[in-house]
């Protein structure tokens, strides 16, 4: 059983502040600055080259790909650390139709996050031949799902209202058709129970910044199925991915499995403040997780409902069909966030109209909630987007 | 003029150490813990998503990317710093294919780094229509300048020998013929002077953990010359590239500029490190650097050739043909680097028999350079290859 007030103490939260913004960037880990000091002092000031090898820096991507596996349903050996999510989306997905040269369609939904969208259009006009994206409402991706498409490319849970496909039935559903799957999992990893190999995926990608608390510009990672792991193809076949990389072989050889998905040098600072905050995730469950953020969600839910009529929820009524973020839909949506925020309790908008909230237990409780609901009320009730001097200043999120 | 005394004192360096391998791996600034701290501390811990703002994480790369630019002779907002070296290289190569449509051919030389070559294979492939690399030997790139290359990729200085291709006269040369050219300054940025604008220079791409200290991992940055930045395609076309990325368009418009070459998250803590290693080169003269540099090499070869008659020099006599590295062939050349290391004499070895020392006058002078002659003779006369008994351990450098 995860003990929540445990998990709750390992991580510093300003005073004051309600933190329901984890589902973009999650707080430190305690463990933290510790751990990225030390690759500092002394790793590099005493090793220096020597790093590479005498502190394991080189192998991080790998250690810490296995780490990530055990956490996701995941074979061991078949999950690997770096760059960014959408570089590890495009090489899931450049592998993934080097399997099926003879379709020419990447089927994806409209609510899938817009880099993944631009991702896949730069690689279908890079191979060319009339490779192309097609994007489909989420509610019409299995009937969309036709022997035309080569890669079924989604996000499982919507960046803006949490709504949430079902991994292993539209797996399934393009296995049918023979279309390979391309998951990703940036609003999944740390707040859902994820099984890959249960749900028979075939690539998937994720981030470690969110529901994971790996800190700003924290790697990602990438899932290639052991039946694919030894023919996968990527287009970006950099050194570190080479069998022998410190051969320096003029002629590119694969490395054994998902360690060709390694592309340049790994950030070996990131590394070590992920490596911290998966510690944290080694003592908890996530199904004890995804069930008290289901409590939290219904719960805000309820109180929102019940005091601010003026919000609409946006996200699925259904929590079986929600990530662990709720989102409602209000015309003055941007102005309402930014209130909220200067009174601490910290979400985000999304435009056109979108408040969101994540609800994340591993940090966050009834009280939190409550308090969240409590200030949410009063804003409505000063209707500040009514008075013509109120100025809202922009926030990047 | 450049206090080199002022420079060795910026390094905290082990003692006992003469590190002569900062052409791999850079020391480490004072500076730099502190800084990548304040990320941690109070910037994540307290700002929490509002650091990308407040803390100014979202601009780093191009307020970092135009730091560089003055260093490397560039016009300010036509640099860009993120991801490695491998995915820059890539996406230099694929903006620049994409301004030669009706050429084919990628020239390269034979002396280049490995995974540059590796990228362009990839790209090649995927882009497929008998897109091609063609390497040369380096004294053969001139005379392959045919008006079927589309592109002219071309590493300064070469990672073994430490030889240096002249940038303007190589530039002109493809200009002539209409091939743009792709300049990787993986072994030049810190290490000679570099003048982008200057020399005509169509696109590059370097890092910054060598001769700029930026420690472990630390990003790679993108050139791309003013009068190809509107155009300027990329196959890796991310959120963070877009003109607007916080408005989540689903339709992609690249940003104005060099910025299109962002791609993904930065990572905020290698940013800041980097942020500190460039606090130095503020101070420095680069060339004066060179002069230095130039009389370190020339006092390190002379001293190797009257005292170490085994080896041979690898590298240019001619400085000038020269980077800020020298090599030598020997034939065990592995055992002698590592029996040099356990001295305390950090070179590195490359192969199939070339020691490589790096010469970086930031931290090093005429005494490191007489003491690890002195030390290297030793070695040589010791012969402890000789002994059956002799092991030798790997290291990944």
């Amino acid at each position: 059983m995860t003990d929540f007030a445990w998990t709750r103490d390992q991580f510093l939260l300003p005073d004051g502040v309600i933190y329901l913004d984890g589902n973009s960037l999650g707080p430190m880990p305690k463990a933290a600055p510790d751990r990225v000091a030390r690759v500092l002092q002394p790793e590099w000031r005493d090793m220096l080259i020597g790093g590479w090898v005498k502190a394991g820096w080189h192998m991080m991507p790998e250690t810490l790909g296995d780490r990530i596996a055990a956490l996701i349903g995941a074979e061991p050996g078949h999950v690997v650390v770096g760059d960014t999510l959408s570089i590890k989306v495009y090489q899931a997905l450049a592998a993934a139709l080097a399997l099926r040269p003879e379709r020419r369609v990447i089927l994806s939904d409209t609510g899938n996050f817009p880099s993944d969208l631009y991702m896949a259009e730069g690689l279908a006009r890079t191979l060319g031949h009339g490779t192309r994206l097609v994007t489909v409402a989420p509610e019409d991706v299995a009937e969309a799902l036709t022997d035309e498409v080569a890669v079924l490319m989604l996000t499982e849970v919507d960046y803006r209202t949490g709504r949430r496909h079902d991994v292993a039935a539209l797996t399934a559903r393009a296995h049918e058709v023979s279309a390979l799957t391309v998951w990703d999992l940036a609003h999944s990893f740390g707040a859902v129970p994820v099984d890959l190999a249960a749900a028979n995926v075939d690539f998937a990608a994720g981030c470690t910044y969110k529901y994971i608390n790996a800190g700003p510009g924290a790697p990602a990672f990438i899932y290639v199925a052991p039946r694919h792991a030894e023919k996968a193809d990527t287009a970006l076949q950099g050194w570190q991915g080479h069998d022998a990389p410190f051969a320096f072989d003029p002629a590119y050889r694969p490395a054994s499995k998902v360690a060709r998905m390694r592309v340049g040098t790994p950030p070996v600072l990131q590394l070590a403040a992920l490596d911290a905050a998966l510690d944290v995730w080694d003592q908890v469950d996530i199904h004890d997780v995804r069930a008290r953020s289901i409590a939290l969600s219904e719960r805000f839910i309820a109180g929102v409902e019940e005091t601010c009529p003026q919000l609409r929820l946006a996200s699925p009524r259904d929590p079986e069909r929600r990530g662990s973020q709720v989102s409602f839909h209000f015309e003055h949506g941007y102005a309402a966030m930014q209130a909220l925020i200067a009174r601490g309790v910290v979400g985000d908008f999304r435009a056109p109209d979108i408040m969101r909230f994540g609800l994340t237990p591993l940090y966050i409780g009834e009280a939190e909630v409550d308090r969240a609901v409590e200030i949410l009320a009063e804003i409505m009730k000063d209707r500040l987007w009514d008075n013509p001097d109120y100025k809202v200043k922009a926030i990047v999120t």
